[in-house]
């Protein structure tokens, strides 16, 4: 899959007066700068160095949900993709150490990572630079059964030691529910700017992605807003809809939790297929009404983004 | 829901000699009747404790899958449920602990665990016994945000502190992934009777699904067979069946890792339905098709358990 993204990128540096790194850093409140108590060398110089990365990166998103298989994996890519597509400078993290997705759905699964000692390079398809845990993998049916701390290790390697450079966007894809991955990548970073949370419409899944809002409420990571994927199936022949998977659990989570709705996507079978091709959906069906709903998503998204950042710059 | 089991209930206790407790328990080959090296006076406690609950239990199934939202808790509720209906003595074991939906599915929502300071008793649904996380929840949208080791512990309360009683068969539901929590459940359990593998047709799903076949057998638990849910959907109007998640994903794991292949079932809103509801799809809609493609997979799984059981005690 090759995309051209446009070339007018905004200079983002300039957002939060955040310099590209720490050896030139203005920042006097840069928790980096100094030694905390009881810091060893090596932490103190792995969190120099986390730091430095990060404060590259303009805006760091996370795609979560309470519930696996709701399609966050397919949300995550697409955003990322949607943001190129816009001009937008994207790195794609995927967090999911036990089942990374992306590799196969861009296309990836034969790609391994390089490195120079010092970082290691993300892979780069069509602008968006991409790191997995697929890409250590010799088979892809290799397991990777690792406890909690060992996910934390690889997780802060992700963010640490990968050579990310600037970017405007970090999308990071987590596995399901409120555990080792979404905490550390919370932990990690220190401020997310914030949390797309995504839900299928029945209210089995509802309860679990009720839980998502709960976790970035207590890691004060601001909720995006809530997407609603598996949206009703409307039968290629007749044009008959049916609700799959029931209806209205997005809004509902949204209404009663207080948190904007961003969106439903129907189900469509052209998605699972792009998935499986290794084609961003977004940038192959881009004038599907499919396409076009994640487009909308897309939108409100980076408008939340923004006020977001508003409103924090201006509080 | 209520179910009325059958009552002509097999004295399993007699399968392998196993004894009620480990009190009068004649297995001179038990490793809890000894201390380990090293090993403290609680954590031998423990350990004893552990093992007169699971000795009382003939067989333990864990239904996993290594993606999230195949159908998993479908497949575990409807499998202990379609057991019960045979007469059988069952329970339910949820270790999603970030996500258990089990309580909604049987409509145990508002159920909390009653204990008498040794024990804790399982909630009794028509005939099963069930233990969640859920049930623990003070709100449903409160999130357990727990790493690894926190979880370790959890899930070793729900086997050692839970008055699970002399059961035929104990149906253990995953979360997904090869983490902490199956890892644990093998870990804790020492020998399981076998795994069913839930997948969903497309290739995005069957990646992820083939590591779990991996983390069985690096963990030595018999894989009983792959079940593919979400196997095509029939428009409810016209009759056309869409393959929305692509098809043939579990026969083709079931083909190139050499594990048996238990069945397809496919879409049915009845399914997310009966979920949302409460209600036991096998038992509520019993007669319908979807309901027969769960029992003749129930039936498969219950003879590849048996024919391991058989092997076993043969070898």
């Amino acid at each position: 899959m090759r995309v051209a993204p446009q070339m007018e990128i905004e200079d983002v540096t300039q957002h939060d007066g955040k310099a590209p790194g720490c050896s030139s850093c203005g920042d006097k409140s840069c928790t980096a700068k100094n030694r905390q108590k009881g810091e060893s060398d090596k932490d103190f110089e792995d969190r120099r160095k986390l730091q430095s990365r990060l404060c590259r990166i303009d805006r760091k998103i996370v795609v979560m949900s309470g519930k696996g298989g709701v399609g966050k994996s397919t949300m995550a890519v697409n955003l990322a993709m949607a943001l190129v597509m816009d001009g937008k400078r994207v790195g794609l993290l995927d967090v999911d150490i036990h089942g990374p997705s992306v590799p196969t759905m861009l296309g990836l699964e034969q790609q391994s990572v390089q490195g120079d000692g010092e970082s290691l390079f993300p892979v780069d398809v069509g602008g968006l630079k991409v790191m997995s845990p697929g890409f250590f993998l010799q088979k892809q049916e290799d397991a990777i059964i690792w406890r909690g701390p060992m996910k934390m290790i690889a997780i802060k390697q992700f963010l640490k030691d990968v050579a990310w450079g600037d970017l405007d966007y970090l999308v990071i894809d987590s596995p399901p529910g409120t555990g080792d991955e979404p905490l550390s990548v919370c932990q990690l970073i220190g401020r997310l700017d914030g949390a797309v949370i995504v839900t299928t419409p029945q209210k089995v899944a509802s309860v679990d992605v009720r839980k998502s809002v709960t976790f970035c409420r207590q890691l004060n990571v601001p909720v995006l807003g809530i997407v609603e994927n598996m949206s009703g199936f409307a039968c290629p022949k007749c044009g008959e809809v049916t609700q799959i998977f029931s209806t209205g659990g997005g809004l509902s989570i949204s209404n009663s939790m207080q948190v904007p709705f961003l969106g439903a996507i129907p189900m469509d079978p052209q998605i699972a297929m792009a998935c499986d091709n290794g084609q961003s959906f977004v940038y192959t069906y881009v004038t599907s009404p499919t396409a076009k709903a994640m487009q909308e998503i897309v939108a409100k998204i980076r408008f939340a983004d923004k006020a977001d950042h508003t409103e924090q710059k201006a509080g």
